[in-house]
């Protein structure tokens, strides 16, 4: 294969993520210059720029398969509350990085929440997630429905990744958090079916 | 009163958020230093930043106006979703800014569409006030229940203001989407309430 088809390649993508996510680990966000992830990981930084026009996503690089993983869910033939909770707690079972409770996590917690930028990036996913959402539920229900669906799961599942993420900071293991978790997965989907008065 | 005494007082720092305002909205939010904003108010930047430690919230001044609101509505008398309910819709009858209806409006729903930095900052803000209203709220409810509804409303209510800026960017008046804003609103609490499967 020509080199300039191997740098654009999903492999040459992982490769500079992976490569990027040790140096972030290790020496925080703001301690490492793309041009660094680039000789580290043997390309130009034109190629880095090219596989993630913004240096947040060298470290956040999950925003496509968090997309697949609803879309899936939504796509598929049953009520799509029931799909979207099931979908959710397959990523428990896979201890997924998307539930937060993939073992080695902490590092990562530790890194975004260091770090300003990635904080702020981690919401804009959260929002493009959102609108994504909003725009494959209206497919099967009224926008406006969609539109408040995709809101309160996403702001709902972020409350519950959130503290997954800040009992694993304050020394928790991903098994002894993993429990809790299902059960403020399940304690989302009772309350997006029934609401607050039901 | 000695100036010292004046330049720290709530007359200074509404002049000085007026005095940015209006120069934001002339010339965009990266149109404008700190420095520019000091010596149009009259004051020191020491001043500016004493009073506003975050540029961006030179232009987004109502955080503590919102908290405020959601205040009184929980430790109101009546059922907390009444209640946050009916505050809603007083903003609307008010044309209050936090209502996103008040007239004039649309100039600054522009120069936020316009700056990444006050779009980061506004979602902050409201992951601010997601946070104090589930602390508010955890006082009278379940604190799991708590987080979620705080969550689910933060962000519900947040669509409807982004619909509600998006129509009058598109140039419907505050009056012509005033109806549409509160069904949205009605809609929102609705689901609350009783979520998607009833």
């Amino acid at each position: 294969m020509p080199r300039t088809a191997a740098r654009g390649g999903p492999q040459t993508r992982a490769r500079i993520s992976q490569v990027a996510t040790q140096l972030f680990l290790e020496r925080g966000f703001d301690g490492v210059t793309v041009a660094e992830v680039a000789r580290e990981a043997g390309v130009s930084s034109v190629t880095v720029f090219k596989h993630f026009p913004r240096k947040e996503d060298l470290l956040l690089d999950r925003a496509d398969d968090a997309l697949e993983v609803l879309r899936t869910a939504v796509r598929g033939n049953g009520d799509v509350l029931t799909e979207l909770h099931e979908a959710t707690l397959r990523l428990v079972d896979e201890r997924h990085s998307l539930s937060g409770l993939k073992d080695g996590s902490v590092p990562f917690f530790a890194t975004v929440a260091a770090s300003p930028a990635l904080i702020a990036r981690a919401r804009e996913i959260a929002d493009e997630l959102q609108q994504a959402l909003a725009e494959e539920l209206a497919a099967g229900m009224d926008p406006g429905d969609a539109a408040l669906l995709a809101a309160f799961f996403v702001a709902g599942y972020t409350t519950v990744l959130t503290r997954t993420a800040a009992r694993q900071l304050a020394g928790d293991t991903a098994a002894e958090v993993a429990d809790d978790h299902r059960g403020r997965v399940d304690h989302l989907f009772a309350k997006l079916a029934d609401g607050f008065e039901n």
